[in-house]
């Protein structure tokens, strides 16, 4: 380990579980000298300083932008519009910003909006550990060890941020990887959006019940976990769901087709399609749960 | 702990993760002297055997009835008249059986069929500890504890007979539980028949993409939690799903019309219907992962 940290000064506008985490990380890597945290909450920033995740709350974000080498743009995807159109006057020249949204092409079309020329400072990213926790207190140094991050560069990011940025994930324990961020939209809008939409869904539809007590009472393991990302924040996905609204919905209508499907075949007491669709989803299911999807 | 056994002989048709469980279970509480198997496969039965979860592998069911204490069918439901039908003539009048589907109306309705008079004999019993792994490999002795089981006897069940076969249940460490088969059918096509599709429609979907290697690289915890079920066993979930179609299809209409409310909110960017709905589902999944959902 080189005995000069890599960063300087971290500015993280947001000390919850990602920003928290992110400023924890780079702590323990050593690579940081000094931690310092915005956000909307003087709670959660009070207790992220408590916990040694930040070591001074800022008042003034442009001012604690000049002479900040990095920042991680860690709230709602609905926040960093005002968040970028406030900071962009004061960047320094060689300070990178990069963001843990869980969208990209609305954080890129914001950034494009307030920075300006600019914009090659900032270097999009997704880091891919969701949890159902949030705030500073569910912040761990070890959040990102081993999980993936995708970057989303801009055309016009210099070669030198987006290896500065992608250094900062890695010093955090990431695997990092790049993707346009149109096809991280697609990927996530099946893979992570839907899911949760779906799962807020089930948990909502029986908690509106008369008799939901009974139905709960009875749900076991597969409920469990089926719906344990129903337990997300609130505001959060909200955003998500908004910002990625358009691959979203062309994901739920597919889904929604298949169901449609699914509901002929157990109309007509059709087994064999049943069988088939079930077969084949867990064959798809346990390959992926071999390798990828292992915990 | 009494020194005899409660039960003598035990017969179990499927020796798999459901039937070897409870062999295992009473073996372990002392509560069997012997585990006479049956099952579709000789592999499964020859390794239930190896592993100690039956004593014998028997040659002819009837036969084997004759002089048998307890006997639990844990076969796929659609198996289950079959067996009923075999074991029917040879009951002894001491003789009770139970069994370990999910659905329970029909069970119960295919007990009336075949066991007609001697239908007093058979208490219907749905083990909840569902797993998405089979087979004799995959049985425990601890299966069952702290689990719930629902019982559905029916009118003609003489107490005792209720009583001997919770009995058995709670020597395997369950919580055991009393519904109607009607309710039993109705909350667990909610709670876990609903669930069971939706992972096997989600995964399936992915599945079939020419660029489904791309979405399953990415897709992360949420997506394996809210999977895991689709991994389960095609043939099981084929009959039950066909065994409680009717109140499964209610569910599911009711669920794709929500899925419509939301599809609706997000092609608005309806945020605050949005998030009211997550915020709903939220609160009532936390307070259930604090009390009955908790691991």
């Amino acid at each position: 380990m080189s005995s000069e940290p890599e960063f300087g000064k971290l500015v993280i506008f947001g000390a919850g579980l990602i920003g928290g985490s992110f400023a924890l990380a780079l702590k323990a890597a050593g690579q940081v000298d000094e931690v310092v945290g915005f956000g909307r909450g003087l709670a959660t920033l009070t207790q992220a300083l408590n916990l040694g995740i930040i070591d001074r709350i800022g008042s003034n974000p442009g001012q604690e932008m000049i002479g900040a080498d990095l920042a991680l743009i860690a709230t709602p995807v609905g926040q960093m519009p005002e968040i970028l159109a406030r900071i962009a006057p004061y960047l320094g020249a060689e300070t990178v910003v990069t963001d843990g949204g869980s969208t990209k092409s609305d954080v890129v079309a914001a950034v494009r909006e307030h920075f300006g020329e600019r914009a090659r400072q900032f270097v999009p990213a997704h880091p891919i550990a969701g949890a159902e926790n949030s705030g500073a207190s569910a912040a761990r140094a070890d959040l990102y060890r081993n999980k993936k991050v995708v970057l989303t560069p801009l055309p016009e990011n210099p070669v030198l941020n987006v290896a500065r940025v992608r250094s900062a994930w890695e010093w955090c324990g990431g695997e990092v990887f790049e993707l346009t961020p149109e096809t991280h939209d697609r990927i996530f809008a099946a893979v992570s959006h839907l899911p949760h939409l779906l799962a807020f869904a089930l948990v909502h539809e029986l908690a509106l019940r008369e008799d939901s007590p009974l139905y709960f009472k009875f749900a076991a393991s597969g409920f469990r976990d089926f719906t344990r990302i129903a337990a997300s924040h609130p505001e959060m996905w909200r955003d998500i769901c908004l910002a990625n609204r358009e691959a979203l919905l062309g994901e739920l209508e597919r889904y929604q087709a298949r169901l449609g499907e699914l509901h002929g075949a157990l109309s007509r007491a059709d087994g064999e399609m049943l069988q088939k669709v079930f077969d084949e989803a867990r064959v798809a299911r346990r390959e992926w749960g071999a390798g990828d999807g292992r915990q």
